[in-house]
């Protein structure tokens, strides 16, 4: 049986990485961390959002290969169904995968104005009004969510939603943005989860910074 | 019993609520097409790429209210696993959703630059280095899927991807996008479906063109 890889590109930078990661970790999976180089075309492309298409994160499991964060979610739940990565109820299901959804293919401006950097801290952050209609609409997102469920994780206990959050949450930290009490109260829950801290810390001991890739283009 | 609704735009210029609408009637959903006015704004902004999210299509169906493409998909595979929107091969299943999330995230510049517009033909027309890149990769999808398959549709039988790519066959068409012979008959499949010449006889027949829409912006 062949390894059970999943490939992913920087842990400072790359938010699909960050997701796809978390969403193994979340399912129990096993498996072996394949990073690639940074000097990568096509890792570049991605960090610097200039791909056509996002194929990191990358997981090939027994004969398998899934190279969208959303597929390997889906992938995941089927094969962890005891992961609790969807939940179980058909509505709050439908609400889930329908914030997942919204995550995955929207939110172009803050992603681009605020680009994951889990090095970075930028006190005082001017935050453009477009990107502010952005963060507004994932502050909705979550006040809905944890009103229903009460916490401490958008559905109660953690789901796919959770790991398709989590650079969001890493943004806000990041660009200093404000948060009413209860979604700082997520956002710290996610920042304390274990996995992220150990992802944190690989980010801060990455000796490439996105200048020296932005060099060649 | 609430009515089954589901919500869309335009019909000429609105790639996602073809995709949601196709995938309601793949499964075989009876439901009732709610049309927001052309003149609402968050209509509006959907069509001209302004919008953070893309809120539409919304499907309603027995107090679920599901409002992203992908999770539509997810959720009519659920209630009408009959309708075979997903294969039933585990790892064909794995490509089939990577490949439906690939263009669900990703092909911004061939989103921007190739803007559905069904009442449209541009013969000739030409086509960024951009966009080309990113039709050379949904050239590549194709091809793998129809190789494996043998067709007709991306899977063999028709699926969610067929769904999701519908859009993209659409701007083939309006932008005379030459084809490899393969390629060229999936793309006849796709718009010889029934329900395809369906949805375009009501776009053709929609009053409101993009023009109008601008004004305002």
């Amino acid at each position: 049986m062949a390894k059970t890889t999943l490939t992913i590109s920087s842990k400072n930078y790359s938010s699909w990485s960050l997701r796809g990661w978390l969403l193994a970790k979340f399912a129990g999976l096993e498996f072996e961390e394949v990073v690639t180089a940074p000097d990568d075309a096509a890792a570049r492309a991605e960090i610097l959002l200039l791909s056509s298409s996002i194929l990191v994160p990358c997981l090939r499991h027994e004969g398998a290969t899934i190279w969208d964060t959303l597929a390997i979610a889906e992938y995941l739940n089927e094969i962890r169904p005891e992961a609790g990565l969807l939940p179980a109820d058909r509505i709050r299901r439908a609400h889930c995968r329908s914030i997942c959804g919204e995550i995955h293919s929207g939110f172009t401006t803050l992603r681009a104005s605020l680009p994951v950097n889990l090095k970075g801290h930028f006190p005082g952050f001017k935050i453009w009004s477009r990107a502010q209609a952005d963060i507004d609409r994932v502050c909705t997102i979550w006040r809905d969510c944890l009103k229903v469920s009460g916490g401490p994780f958008l559905f109660g206990a953690r789901t796919m939603a959770d790991a398709m959050y989590a650079p969001v949450v890493t943004r806000f930290m990041t660009y200093d943005v404000k948060l009413e009490p209860d979604l700082a109260a997520y956002a710290g829950t996610i920042m304390a989860m274990p996995e992220m801290q150990e992802w944190i810390e690989a980010a801060k001991a990455e000796p490439t910074d996105i200048e020296e890739l932005e060099v060649e283009y």
